[in-house]
């Protein structure tokens, strides 16, 4: 944990005065081992970020006098459309592509995305919640990335691809396309990738039809969770 | 399972009939349900890709007959010198980087590094080749990494590194870095990457003073498993 997260809630005065109880307090403990005085870093969820001096350690809390003075660092402009991974995946994903910056996620269906994936407990809100928070805490961040749910393509693709892609670059990742990946791309992305195995040519075609532009990343076929950081770093 | 990779044990006459038994067989069966005259991609391991023709199955084994015809993918040019990282962490990037052609692998010490982890089960041989053979399979390949440990920083980055780095741009990855990763790299690069935490400023100076240059991925500090594809996908 590079930062630690805080919320409008756990502010206890105007003055910036912030106490932590429970499984936070818990952790700071753990993972810090801090003395009344030290200074964590912190930030304010959707804020600032800046220093939090602590005042005072109990038994089950702990209060510090925050001060939030920068920005958090720059978002990817990105909007990564994901095939739904396995869950175990899908929690390692969540927190890496926050802590790269990614803003929205949108996770998708596909023909090859085990219909059971979407039963899972990993997909309540406050289980992405906190994959989303560890991903902030990584990466010094405070910007809540947008998450949603499309466990139909067809609607998704022939409904909502449009406008969502308009005035960015729609790419979808295809070991068997002719482009490679571009490098350095100063605008706007929307960046497609497929589940384990791929999208069918179907999917492929619909999206191409729409206007994302297929590339790949080399003729070697990478785990999901090695595509999507190597796309994205590639990418910006 | 991309390509079941096949070591020369594997080979019962001189024309290319193989037989499968054990744990690989039966995941075949699990994976593939095959059936006798279907076609497995399959490699040899150091060698050639092609496929396997499923000439019999039976209760506890299955026969083919194996046709190698093409090189596998070309490999990537880097060395990759990495502080050693918790178990768990290892065996996912072992698996991922050996999917990305990295051929070259050297787990290092650093002061960040728990001592713990150099007793853990996963650096014996045995589970390292597991995880690398998982990486081939993944990838289509059939080159094996070699694996190098270093349990001490200073004897091997002193006695070690200046043949290492020799003929290579060296690269140490290092948040406050001036110069940005460099991108589109046509050259054989050796990579160092600290672990979660990071290096500490001696190491740093230390690989400095040997010739590396410091280098930046952004102002987001990134978990070792994300940040090695992004540096690799990055560099390359």
């Amino acid at each position: 944990m590079n930062l630690l997260l805080l919320f409008k809630d756990d502010f206890i005065n105007d003055a910036g005065r912030v106490r932590l109880e429970g499984r936070r307090f818990r952790h700071v403990l753990d993972v810090h081992r801090p003395s009344a005085g030290d200074e964590l870093r912190v930030g304010l969820a959707g804020g600032l970020v800046g220093t939090g001096r602590i005042t005072s350690i109990k038994e089950t809390s702990l209060e510090m006098d925050v001060n939030l003075l920068n920005a958090p660092p720059a978002a990817l402009p990105l909007t990564l459309i994901l095939a739904l991974p396995r869950p175990k995946v899908l929690r390692r994903i969540l927190l890496s592509v926050t802590a790269m910056g990614v803003k929205h996620i949108i996770l998708i269906n596909s023909f090859r995305v085990e219909k059971s994936f979407w039963q899972s407990p990993v997909l309540q809100p406050e289980n992405i919640q906190k994959q989303l928070i560890l991903g902030l805490e990584q990466a010094r961040d405070t910007i809540l990335p947008e998450v949603l749910l499309k466990p139909f393509f067809k609607p998704f693709a022939e409904d909502e691809i449009p406008s969502l892609i308009k005035d960015t670059l729609p790419l979808i990742a295809d070991p068997g396309a002719n482009e490679p990946c571009p490098r350095d791309v100063r605008q706007p992305v929307t960046l497609a990738i497929g589940p384990e195995g791929g999208f069918i040519q179907y999917e492929i075609d619909k999206l191409i039809s729409l206007g994302f532009n297929a590339i790949h990343l080399g003729d070697r076929i990478l785990n999901i969770e090695t595509v999507v950081p190597s796309l994205i770093s590639r990418i910006f």
